[in-house]
């Protein structure tokens, strides 16, 4: 094998390749359907009618009316625009929310602490799960929103939605999840999970990026995030991103026919790639070892630097992550690791392998060959630092 | 000529058409290129330099740093993220703009008025200008925000920027336009007209639609609009849409390089399309005669609903519109007509032609054959129906 050749991605979690049948849908709408689909004539009642089609499809795939389905610029909108948009429209209140969401839900939720709303940001076990017994005792007379996502985006830890949404129903109080990650991954019907505001983003199921979701049921008090002309019914106006919106739509529609087979392919992938990881020494498993997406895999290595394993395994033709991809860069340890109790040199040594469509048994293979002389030559490395500091 | 293959297309206000050249530099990051920015490995890091130097394109369209630009969804996200954004930091104060704004400032400062801030809208003459004698006297010592647009949506007049910017420099007053229509139209320095912010959307100047710019002068204090990851230095979070701002560089590149050629052109069939229009009996033209936007006709016809010369003119194959595409749907008037003091029924019957890079003498030719024929029978449409009723 000429190791040149080789391109192995396995960071799925990051962002997936766009679909060629995807790319194909939207061709039509960066070329001669280019009408702005808020005016009247021919071109642009193609793309208004394109939007609509697309809607119909994200509302058929999580159990929604279309009226509920708002796009907007990506999942990090979606979970600001839930939100915040909760958040204004009552005025003041408590909102509670785990500390292992995503940064577009953490963040919005430190910036509105400042404006003088209250937050509980809940405990998780050591498997990264937040249980609903914690759920139900945060709950207060003033709580207003209860914010956990379906599945997390480092750990692949799959949340007791059901149970949390049943809970928030009893209360009367508005429940968003962040399913960016979980999409096209596990059923949602948003529905029998009593979900009132879930969040989706087009580039983590091959659809394009740049563009996303926010499922309103009906009858949610909600303030809208940006004001403008009349698009999304006054909910997010600014002028349609067609070819965006159709990508997502024929993305969503493809993922959801293809699940249950598209999950029982990468658990078995998963499984063998955790079977022959756990092999190794000093390595252990982050999240979950069951309630997990079917296509993750985080693990931590001891004595070893996430990023070197990264650039190492990026020389071999592996394209992975150390943890999100929003946060690299930054030198903090996972705040997913930490909150789930690790120390600091475990969380440093962790490795997020998110597997998808275009895995297969080789790609496993290949890893698993390369993974032991990697470690340990960093291993290596380390202790000889150590030994010349 | 056979009729049915006719396509004429006079709403370049509304959106453009994506260039081909455009879509070609797009086309690898929708395909094998499709990394997601902040990772580590090579197809990542692909991505993240065709975002810089996307990101130094538009610098260097607007006289500004590469540090200096924000990539947004869109013209709408731009101009609320500016205005909130500057309203947000400063805690409270008083904001100055225009009764001719686009929606997004508009709805934007209305939102801020219910939250607290004062807003002066101010008075344009009957040509749709915005004096810089009206903008000093209603600068107070609360000012914290001038935002004045560069060239409107509607009837194309062009603003007095290098006034109002000066104005603002001196005062110490942040200075923000909303150039979404100038760009590519008009030459534009940020530095020459003292501008602090400046709002652009790629579908207005052949780019994609779901992407715009903010571009933000440094050591301007400005709050973020969304929160997240670490993207775009922290002032809008959220997976880069990489192919989207790769589409953009290009397109403001290309609107730049070809500005002087195109406004001869589009101002030589704008001034043949007025003269032959103003022929008709009981019209009139909107807008300035001479500071308008090299593509901009907006006229009244008395008698007529400006939205069956829509259809009627879809019918012959020319596309138009009524007034800015965000608002069609609304039965209101353009309130840009009326605060230029038009009444109710001659702002009903206003018809706007936006030409582009295509538009041909042609083109001009045919809309003035065909538009004497259709006023004359909407106008005895519209007699019989009065003498009935």
């Amino acid at each position: 094998m000429n190791k040149r050749f080789i391109f192995i991605y396995m960071d799925h979690g990051a962002t997936t390749p766009l679909r060629e049948e995807v790319l194909e849908t939207m061709l039509p709408y960066l070329k001669e359907n280019f009408g702005n689909p808020s005016s009247v004539y021919s071109i642009a009642r193609e793309a208004r009618k394109a939007v609509e089609d697309a809607r119909e499809k994200v509302a058929k795939a999580i159990g929604a009316d279309p009226q509920e389905i708002i796009f907007t610029s990506g999942g990090t909108e979606a979970d600001n625009m839930a939100i915040r948009g909760i958040a204004t429209a009552k005025g003041k209140g408590h909102i509670i929310t785990s500390s292992i969401e995503h940064h577009a839900v953490l963040d919005t939720c430190h910036a509105l602490e400042k404006e003088g709303f209250a937050v509980t940001y809940l405990e998780v076990d050591k498997y990264g799960m937040v249980h609903p017994e914690v759920v139900e005792k945060a709950i207060t007379d003033d709580t207003i929103l209860i914010s956990i996502m379906a599945a997390n985006n480092e750990v692949g830890t799959i949340q007791p939605l059901k149970e949390i949404g049943r809970l928030a129903a009893e209360k009367g109080i508005t429940f968003h999840t962040d399913a960016v990650q979980a999409i096209g991954n596990m059923p949602l019907d948003v529905n029998e999970l009593n979900i009132d505001l879930l969040s989706l983003s087009g580039h983590k199921f091959y659809g394009p990026k740049g563009i996303g979701v926010l499922y309103i049921r009906r009858g949610t008090k909600i303030r809208p995030f940006f004001f403008g002309g009349g698009q999304e019914k006054k909910m997010r106006p600014g002028t349609e991103n067609v070819a965006g919106i159709v990508g997502l739509g024929r993305a969503i529609e493809l993922a959801i026919e293809e699940m249950p087979e598209k999950i029982r392919r990468l658990q078995a992938l998963r499984d063998k790639l955790i079977e022959g990881i756990l092999k190794l020494d000093d390595v252990r498993l982050n999240g979950h070892p069951t309630q997990r997406l079917p296509g993750n895999v985080n693990v931590s290595f001891q004595y070893i630097e996430g990023e070197s394993l990264l650039l190492s395994l990026d020389l071999k033709g592996i394209a992975a992550s150390s943890g999100s991809a929003c946060t690299s860069g930054s030198l903090d340890p996972s705040h997913v690791l930490m909150a789930m109790g690790l120390d600091h040199q475990t969380a440093h040594g962790s490795l997020r392998l998110t597997l998808g469509r275009d895995n297969t048994e080789e790609d496993v293979e290949y890893f698993l060959k390369v993974i032991p002389e990697v470690v340990e030559r960093l291993r290596k490395m380390s202790s000889i630092k150590k030994a010349n500091s």
